[in-house]
């Protein structure tokens, strides 16, 4: 069923990668809810992804390589979206994240500098990047949306997540800088949501992550929430209806950031106490 | 322009005493979306407001007086609009607070403590009761959402608001322990938002509005959000597209709760400043 | 070892029941570091536990009964502490807390609403009542200090915790409130401390203690914070160390507020879900 | 007065650059309070500071040049001071942060990537090199304390304050993520401590920095917390009575963070109000 939220609307999507994206699921979605866009990834994750199929059902969508680290492309970018749509642009999703300490199996005490910088630029800076260029070009219209995905460890430290918890923290900080100056300028808000751990390629990357999910979704009074429901949600906050929403960590979780204990996961703690022979030594 | 966001969709609206209202806002945008409701407030305030007027407006919407901190009140209510609608609802909003320790002009360091105990019971156990009583007689379907208003004093004392600050904490503490409960039990999400300052009948009673409405307006990027738009944030949070967002305070307020000082509010302070002849003097 | 931290300082200590207290462990201390104080509990608790024995071990601290909802009763015990001292004192510390919906087995969807007022009176309001008092009777001198003892309840939901965590929510707005307008008048801070869970008489009550404070004993990278331990971080808090800390809630925990996942945690959650057969069927 | 709260114990402080900095007056107390250190700083910091007059009140502590981004510089900053006390040590205090997009007048919408870069690896980077170093040397003692120092910016936007918000950001995300490692594998605790804005030889370069501390001074019911409170709160961090306290961001600013409008500085603002032709025009 759709609303026609984003009748008449134009943006830019990041980091559709496959159909297990999150920016898969925002397009599709964006797109039966009336809004155009182009859709972008670096040329690597083109290459690996589907992101063509994608723009196939999106009525063809402008597909523009970019990697968000580089002012150049994102000019360019920024540039031939305006171009093919004959204006300005109303939103902007931000779906990218990469750390090679993760991938190669660094752990936190023992970063290598160099992949955490990459890290830092791949995961935080890009975002700045994305609306300082933006904002140069004057290319988000008043009333516009920026919207990037982040994850509750920006403010918990969950074993393993590594680097990509400082990246998480840094980029929520970008959202709230240039939400001000933005939103003073502008009249342009941004904000990220704080999405449940979700099983797409990048996800599913992370060790333990079935484990994790169990707990979440036990934890989470509405448990986990899937992809297709962040789209949704993300709809809402590029529509006219969330105006005055800025500079916000918005939690998309099931209920979980506000969770101490539930039922159900002390539940299953408790099987593990009850199946331990001698729990005091369990590591 | 509206996208029937609510189409088929029941609810009962607290709150709305006349047309500078949050809750009267929200009931004619819930209409306007295509939800049907009924209305409440205390007889005493549907006397001295016009809430009959709204009805009109939206479809002849029940209208059912309920004192919110009474328990049969609000069965009545809830089993009366459930009998209206031939079934159960969708959405509640809970736009009710109350200080008699405002309104007599104690102090904080000098609260009656019956006064106290009113204003907790009114502005925030009342909220406890609508949701335990729905939840008995089984009242709200499945994905349904429940939303009360609240405001930054909960986190960040603002002198004159009282025991209006406790009060809002402990409710939006009611929308977590609840909204747990509600979510893993119903599938139902209970949240409150954060609103700017507002000139509803409410806001203009408290001392010194103005001066703090102008800090809030040069403070916040976007601006304080009005109660329209605020009606519009909350027609999402009632949309099928916010469903695993609970138990959040969820900040609609411009930016205010994120920012420290703003360029356009630093003016203003600085011309304070300067316009002193001895600073220090100032209490 | 001790250093004198509190030399010549007086104060009164709420709620040292038996010496698996908190206020007990603080006496213990506060002593050790220099200080004199009253102790106080109600009648009832002073029956029922071992106020007098720990008063000998204090100097023979005055022991002055008093239930702290009544305004007479700490009218009382700030004036005759006051003279036994023959002065202000310096420090406070409010260890209070009990809901008869816990002790009853009433849930949380299912409250006695006579029940949550005493909850909140006695929870939260009293911190209150032992500010307002001490306030108009001008018992505390410049740089004095208030803590009460908090659970992190009050930020996220834990199953069974019940009311108090709304009256845990309640009591931190509170030394917020109050904090401004005690600082503001007459440079005295209050914070509170938000504690592990602690097994003290009151804690043991809690339903499924040991399973989860084997979870939170995983999760802090430090583990559970003791009794003894939060003596100590109370003190420092007391010390003229900490004057320009106020309004705060403090975690002493081992530094489980901040943690998502933990590794230890993980295993053991990992456990449970090995050993059990259908793990979606575990509720 | 001292205590000997520190007797016995070694440490490592970085950044104390003259009298004004925070990071000299922690120095000073340290060394009353029994304990011995290290002074370090960057060579430049060095020839353009007094760090030398500083070693000699501190019963000449070794001063050792080092770059905080550097980890050779790190090693034999670690390697030379646990030489010199023959052992381990026990504290670390971080007072380091720069800016050149603040020092080159580049706004927050047009920052020089590059500069960006070096803000981060100066003053947030710094802080996970130096505790990696540290924990690779092993140099730190069973329930040592590391604190960094922060600012509220990291939470709220202050205009002006640009880049160095998301550095803030960053750098308590570290102290949460080391915190949780150095915990976990050596009973090692991490925090930050939120300091009011701070007249040091770095405080006064930030823009508007006059008007912006009597906004907090008003705004804080303590007022703001000099550089000698500052030292004397970290003390009790490096003391024993602060052992499970960890992965915290403490606010030491005598109740700012947790105010939202005081009166005192409503009534600045309000003067200004009054003194503006036009308050509408004022940008």
């Amino acid at each position: 069923m759709a609303y026609n939220l984003l009748k008449g609307k134009k943006g830019i999507i990041f980091g559709a990668l496959n159909d297990m994206s999150i920016a898969w699921k925002v397009a599709e979605l964006a797109h039966a809810e009336g809004a155009e866009f182009s859709l972008t990834n670096t040329p690597v994750s083109m290459r690996f992804g589907e992101i063509h199929e994608l723009s196939k059902k999106c009525n063809n969508a402008p597909v523009i390589a970019a990697d968000a680290t580089s002012i150049s492309d994102l000019e360019n970018l920024f540039t031939q979206t305006m171009e093919h749509f004959g204006g300005k642009i109303d939103f902007v999703l931000h779906s990218i994240g990469m750390s090679l300490n993760v991938r190669k199996g660094r752990t936190y005490d023992d970063l290598d500098y160099n992949f955490l910088q990459k890290t830092i630029d791949i995961s935080a800076i890009s975002f700045h990047k994305v609306m300082q260029v933006a904002r140069k070009l004057d290319a988000i219209n008043e009333w516009g949306s920026v919207v990037a995905l982040s994850y509750v460890a920006a403010q918990r430290t969950l074993y393993g997540y590594n680097d990509m918890a400082d990246a998480k923290a840094m980029l929520e900080s970008i959202a709230r800088s240039f939400g001000y100056i933005y939103g003073r300028d502008k009249k342009i808000r941004v904000n990220t949501i704080s999405q449940s751990p979700t099983m797409t390629t990048a996800g599913s990357g992370v060790k333990g992550i079935d484990g994790l999910m169990d707990f979440t979704e036990r934890m989470s009074p509405l448990g986990n929430a899937t992809a297709e429901e962040c789209a949704s949600y993300c709809i809402t906050l590029f529509s006219d209806l969330t105006r005055k929403v800025t500079m916000q960590n918005l939690y998309h979780d099931g209920g979980f950031s506000n969770m101490g204990m539930s039922l159900k996961a002390m539940n299953m703690y408790n099987m593990g106490l009850e199946n331990v022979e001698n729990p005091e030594e369990l590591d």
